[in-house]
């Protein structure tokens, strides 16, 4: 390659800041959605896990990575993430909501 | 509670779906510039990582998460996830270039 990179550093850096600017906003609106998830499944005595819905929400994020060039198992390693902080959440409000 | 949940779970999760479709391309799109940084880095001779940069990054993201109310100690989950593929991405990409 030598020293001819098309790419300047400091501009590639902002595009990326950028991006993980988009991912906090992004995620702050799911995890928005997924609390009223909690709060509608505490109203109807639903579980905090539903492993149906999960075991779908993996494989389609597995066929959208592939849509996108992104790495499928990268992409359920952020979903496993996300889904784990999710049902900690989800078991406070059924643990809160069950003290009224 | 009760049963008076004005949310409906179906809406919810057609939204949340179209979320991870938006994470799936945004994540797409920041490999494809962190690509472009690895190649930038192997041509310069510079190494994978940059603990510098990704102190500011982690600082950043919590600022970032606090602003839109998402947990920065997640947030910062969900960087740590990304930068370390990036890395090894990058040393795979400098151990092609070496080999030239």
């Amino acid at each position: 390659m030598g020293k001819q990179s098309p790419y300047d550093l400091d501009e590639l850096r902002i595009s990326i800041d950028r991006l993980d600017n988009v991912i906090c906003a992004v995620l702050a609106e799911r995890f928005s959605l997924t609390e009223k998830v909690g709060l509608y499944k505490a109203s109807h005595g639903l579980p905090p896990i539903d492993t149906a819905r999960e075991e779908r929400q993996f494989a389609k994020i597995a066929t959208l990575a592939n849509q996108y060039g992104l790495d499928p198992v990268f992409a359920q390693k952020v979903l496993r993430l996300i889904i784990d902080d999710v049902v900690v959440r989800h078991q406070a409000i059924q643990a809160r909501s069950s003290q009224k």
